[in-house]
């Protein structure tokens, strides 16, 4: 297989684990993050840690960007030390932020006019897919830079679909992923607080609802933190569903179209969040029903 | 095994199945509904057809009620030759109605006033399920009574949850099953709607998303149909959401709790059928986001 020579900038919880599984494929990977903690542990597993992000891709045919948002995207792309300013031209920029498809097209022109080719492949899975590998990966951009990124996705996901040649693509699905997620969890939020508040067991609702037509897989996975009522491990914060319901809102007021129970999920994570629980994870969402009610948080 | 006399009333699609598999269980049983061709069905299968309401259950220990809602549920036991006026003292009333728990608790107790006991006994698995006798019965009622209603329920379904001795723990714990299945049902409609108005491939994004940490029973389920815009066969329909949902929503305003998500759920079920389509697979819910776009009904 193609060892490839790699930039890699944010390294938090899921680009750690996607860098890693880059490094485990055998590929070189120099890598960047603001916290000099995450360079570290990137270091322990074979990463080269570039000595600012000016460094980052010199030699690399592409760079894959792991951060949390449009905004520090746009900065790792056109900040002062930023990849336009210094990658070759004809620079893979990959993207596996999660964003609107207005910014990633945005992003894209932006690449284009300063010669670098920008993918948009944001991923699904969380930590633990980015740990297996095993992430979802949902790419668009131009076809012959799409293969070039093959050997890339394949070792960071285990799924791999080709939803477009133009930036925004990929986005849109993520954004309809997490649309669902999004919704499933707050709804698994309220169903779990009306069964408490109506008296019942809400284990046996959980082991019900669990296996019944009733079931998705936030309920299955988030559920048991609901009934216990506490909420870690972070697998995802509630304030990750504010953003990403954010950008499901963003996408539907573009399109006219009336999300309105996605509208609603927003509002209980806002809720959550407004109640200090933004940090927490995202099961936490359940809180927002059961105001006043003391939680275990251990 | 006991072999019962067991009365039955309502014999539509996931009565008729659910009868079917207490006549497989050897069990004998006297059916009653107001349509003839149920009737004939009914006694095709060996089921013995009760000449009127009046006659059923007279020489029963109990009768399966499985009527599509309390006022038909209540037409049964008490209306003119209802069971309060022709069956034994200490007949078993097995509902198995999705009614609000204030309804369950109400005809209990007129029940127990008519020296009838009441069994709460709501299902789910929908009319495959019955079919398959594996639906799952969340019961609620007095201990002995549920004892004597074991081999009744271990011929209809597979999972029988005892959910406590008071009726309208039973019907709290459908009404949240039920919460679960439209607000996932109606989030699988927004999505696969937004896609298409995203100009997204909805196949591809389904076949995304129903793998996905973005995954429903009900996506999974029905996503097929919103692909394709196709509302037959009719699984459960759409009108069967508004009254569900709607038991959420009494539910939800006598515990003053805030179902927020549910109650935007409703509102497209309702836009659905406001807009003809009542009576058409519950699938085609997302169509109230598509309104102007016409949809394929073969």
């Amino acid at each position: 297989m193609t060892k490839l020579t790699l930039g890699f900038v944010g390294l938090g919880a899921m680009g750690q684990n996607a860098a890693r599984q880059l490094l485990l494929a055998g590929h070189r990977v120099q890598g960047f993050d603001l916290r000099q903690e995450s360079l570290q542990t990137f270091a322990e597993h074979g990463g080269e840690v570039a000595a600012s992000l000016a460094h980052v891709g010199k030699n690399a045919m592409g760079t894959v960007i792991f951060v949390v948002n449009a905004v520090q995207a746009e900065a790792v792309l056109f900040g002062a030390e930023g990849l336009a300013a210094n990658a070759a031209l004809g620079h893979l920029v990959i993207s596996c932020v999660t964003m609107s498809a207005a910014d990633a097209k945005r992003l894209a022109a932006r690449c284009r006019a300063s010669g670098l080719v920008f993918i948009d492949a944001p991923v699904s899975g969380g930590v633990a897919g980015a740990a297996a590998g095993s992430l979802s990966i949902m790419a668009s951009g131009p076809a012959d830079a799409l293969e070039a990124c093959a050997p890339v996705f394949a070792a960071m996901g285990s799924r791999v679909l080709n939803v477009g040649t133009e930036a925004g693509q990929g986005s849109t699905f993520k954004t309809i992923n997490q649309l669902l997620c999004g919704v499933h969890l707050a709804a698994a939020g309220e169903a779990m607080a009306i069964a408490e508040r109506a008296g019942l067991d809400t284990q046996q609702v959980f082991d019900l609802v669990s296996e019944s037509a009733a079931a998705s897989w936030m309920l299955r996975d988030r559920g048991p933190a609901m009934v216990m009522r506490t909420y870690v491990p972070v697998r995802s914060a509630v304030d990750i569903f504010v953003k990403d319901l954010g950008l499901v809102m963003d996408l539907a007021r573009d399109l006219r179209f009336p999300a309105m129970v996605s509208a609603a999920a927003l509002q209980s994570f806002l809720g959550a969040s407004g109640a200090g629980l933004g940090n927490k994870d995202d099961s936490a969402v359940t809180e927002f029903y059961r105001l006043g009610a003391s939680h275990h948080d251990h």
